[in-house]
């Protein structure tokens, strides 16, 4: 199978590109997103009733675009539409209805409803494609209450482990057992897992999230790669004392080291990124004990998380950090340990599909721009079992995971054009 | 009345000190210490069922000691001795027996149970003091969880404002409704308030909380003043962005912004100290919003509190220290206000009372050592309205408001036996 672009195509291309509808698409994402909880816009946490309710009305919108919608054991809940081969590998678009909290309409959602639009605009111009065609909202692709992002992908590609499994929320339910309340098995997840080859591509549309694309006026991304993601937890002991009664110079005050490495952390990341070397690096999650004004803190935990296109970085950066502090944190007389919770590679987009996407944003009259992907996405699991690409549309002021993240529908049509286009070429041959 | 040591006195003085029983008072602290939650040793919260409980147990000790007991509208927890002139105004001692969270077997209640064993040493001994003798369980010396702290000493001085009465804790609750649920009237405070010249004098018998008496080897510290305590809340504004896609030269973490400042205020604070000058700056509370590993931090929520000797430093400390971390943080793109949460002047301790406990600890055998207190205490609230001394035990390694908090039983012996020694010269004049 080849991606390249095929200009004898066109003219069923560009029939189901005309047959998209924009007013309905955005109609759905207005819906979609008032699943929220009306006290944070726009939070809707995977795991939830409030989360189940949505997708039962994403599952009449899948039926209304004339797709059979059922959900795996793993909570993926999946509409498609058959090809005229059904025994031809699927070629497969999707994203995740779930959010953080507080956040973002569009992050997403763009992604399910955009594929949702292709099976009604395909139903609607009366086109049945050579391949099955999958819409795919993969299940709690923010980290979960359980500490586990992507569940539903990671599922897909057979790499959901039992460790993750029986990691817990707050209430002391696993994600097993989070699994099995909203109606998946996860004691079957072999038949969840699809295998390399199973699969003939697999595509993502998704708000950039970030702000070069805004900032250069080009209404098309084309993801070059996702960035390798590591998180370390950082825990800094010091002493409990009296904050009144202990001298400064008496003091074990996890607080004050924890600040230290906080503040270098962001001077190293800083110094590190060159034009061709993308570093960032955050403690976003802090943790202090006792937190009362009237105590020395005397114990710190946080989380740094890593973010990079250089493997050498990831496996570098907390080492360095600590080692450079270590002198300036011993006269603190605390300890500090370090556990990794998690380390994910730097994945590669398939280029075959970058080119694609790059020509059938030309086809629909689009520039496009090949950029990086600092975030995390269902991408990097379906990467491990199919040629994968991403389109990426612009965010306002590169904003997202927070309640001001906008799209306008304009550009959120250029998008769903270009994932149209791009996925009608891989599903015609 | 003068309280100059008069010899005259000390047979009556010798025969209550010599009725004082170590193990009946030893055996109580091990009593009421574990009315404890059971997971957070030695957890015992103002305003909780498990207070309550531990409060009708001490109301039996006091009625054993021979003492009328009764709660009063602020919740304050009463027992009372009447003296020969029932006219004369009442000696006063005592102290709390809330804890902080995890904190303290000795914090508060040796001040208490040792009041009420002079109390039963003056019934074992046969002895009726002229005055009225009080001891009293102040309503939550320690801060409440609706955010302030010696609630029923400052009603006693009448300065238990509205404005703390409508404070909240998480549930929502007043502390007037607080007082309320344990039986107060918060309404009929003016019952509660005592004049200046209606209490005779004011002891207080606490664990030092530092680490200066056990380093000296003396056994009883007499307490010159307490410092002044002054709580300030920064709140540092910055923007909450995606942790991946934010590259770090457009990010405004509010997060590295308060690490810097709570660096900067232990560095001043270190400072500032000179063999004559106290002070100490503690950031002990943080509130960090999101406070997820994956956004960058947008708000920081932080209490400095610093507590020195000096006006001066009370006066200017948090507004230097902004100043001069101005530009570092401009640079970071965040935003500062600051709200003054409380502040208490240096408290003085009456000079003829502070001789009067020298000389006691002389009586009865012990080297004493005049030095400040850097905690503050109910007998803050008490020097408002009576002439006021404190009587200090060393504690182990000086620590305190945690689990590893100590004190031998001839420790708490000696300053019982100062405590009771002053306090009969002042109920016998």
């Amino acid at each position: 199978m080849g991606y390249s672009f095929k200009p004898a195509m066109c003219s069923v291309v560009k029939t189901v590109v005309q047959a998209l509808n924009a007013q309905r698409l955005w109609q759905r994402i207005e819906d979609l997103s008032c699943f929220t909880e009306p006290a944070r816009p726009w939070t809707r946490r995977a795991f939830t009733p409030l989360h189940g309710q949505s997708r039962v009305w994403l599952q009449e919108q899948m039926q209304a675009a004339g797709m059979e919608v059922r959900q795996d054991e793993a909570g993926n809940l999946i509409g498609s539409l058959r090809g005229r081969d059904p025994d031809a590998p699927p070629v497969v678009t999707g994203s995740h209805s779930d959010t953080v909290v507080d956040g973002g309409r569009f992050d997403g959602i763009v992604g399910v409803l955009a594929g949702i639009e292709l099976a009604h605009a395909l139903q609607d111009a009366g086109v049945q494609p050579l391949r099955t065609f999958e819409v795919i909202d993969f299940l709690s692709e923010e980290p979960s209450d359980y500490g586990i992002s992507c569940v539903g992908s990671r599922a897909l590609a057979g790499v959901l482990e039992a460790d993750m499994l029986a990691s817990t929320n707050d209430t002391g339910e696993t994600l097993a057992q989070g699994i099995a309340r909203i109606g998946g098995q996860h004691h079957k997840l072999d038949k969840v897992r699809r295998l390399p080859g199973s699969v003939a591509a697999f595509l993502e549309l998704h708000i950039e999230q970030g702000p070069v694309l805004e900032a250069r006026a080009i209404p098309v991304g084309v993801v070059s790669h996702l960035v390798g993601i590591r998180r370390v937890q950082i825990t800094v002991q010091g002493r409990p004392d009296h904050a009144g009664t202990t001298p400064m110079d008496l003091r074990c005050d996890a607080l004050v080291a924890a600040a230290r490495l906080i503040d270098a952390c962001y001077q190293q990341a800083k110094a590190l990124n060159q034009p061709d070397v993308y570093v960032v690096a955050t403690v976003g999650r802090v943790d202090v004990q006792p937190n009362v004004p009237n105590a020395v803190p005397g114990r710190v935990e946080m989380v740094l998380e890593l973010r990079s296109d250089q493997e050498s970085v990831l496996a570098s950066f907390p080492e360095l950090l600590l080692q450079a502090q270590e002198e300036k944190l011993r006269e603190l007389g605390v300890s500090l340990s370090t556990r990794e919770l998690s380390r994910a590679p730097v994945t590669h987009c398939d280029p075959a599909i970058m080119q694609l996407i790059r020509d059938s944003a030309r086809q629909c009259g689009y520039d496009s721009l090949t950029l990086p992907s600092g975030a995390g996405h269902d991408a990097v699991y379906m990467a491990r079992i199919a040629p994968m690409g991403m389109v990426f549309v612009p965010c306002l002021n590169g904003r997202s995971h927070c309640p001001e993240e906008w799209l306008d529908i304009d550009q959120l049509m250029a998008g769903t054009q270009v994932l149209a286009a791009s996925m009608m070429h891989l599903l015609m041959q």
